[in-house]
């Protein structure tokens, strides 16, 4: 393989391996937001910050080790912030 | 460069971004141990352990994006364990 190959096929796996663990998250807020006209769950925003945290490290170290761009990590964050932005404008609603 | 300097030239400079980051909590170690004679700040637990949280899902992300190996990863991680439990052991004698 190519450096130029390997880069792109590392940069990849980089992508995904954040993705997948970004929809972890989606599929938890999800959860909530269809839980929401039944009952709150007050450790659900603690393990919500919690798993937000982690990835935004996981993150910030693919960008800093040049595995992604600033653009490419900012992006899958900004997305998971808006979703949890409404979960939290939805439960204060309640 | 060759595609396996490429390799080795990022997998040390995720070794050393992941060692920069367990340096600093180090340094928190360090700094708590050193104050135990005067006073306990009880945000510090909390402190050292969502670094500890963030440096292992940095680590985990390292090994999955297979830019370390799975032993280099455990070692940082069991270092500093080793040095925050001698840590809690001595504010627990206090």
């Amino acid at each position: 393989m190519s450096s130029s190959n390997l880069l792109l096929s590392l940069s990849q796996k980089a992508i995904l391996l954040l993705q997948e663990d970004a929809d972890k998250i989606e599929k938890l807020i999800e959860v909530q937001m269809e839980n929401l006209t039944t009952r709150k769950c007050p450790l659900y925003e603690e393990v919500l910050d919690t798993q937000m945290y982690g990835l935004s490290r996981e993150i910030d170290f693919a960008i800093r080790a040049e595995l992604i761009s600033d653009v490419a990590g900012k992006q899958i964050l900004v997305k998971l912030e808006r979703n949890l932005a409404s979960l939290y404008e939805a439960l204060n609603q309640k």
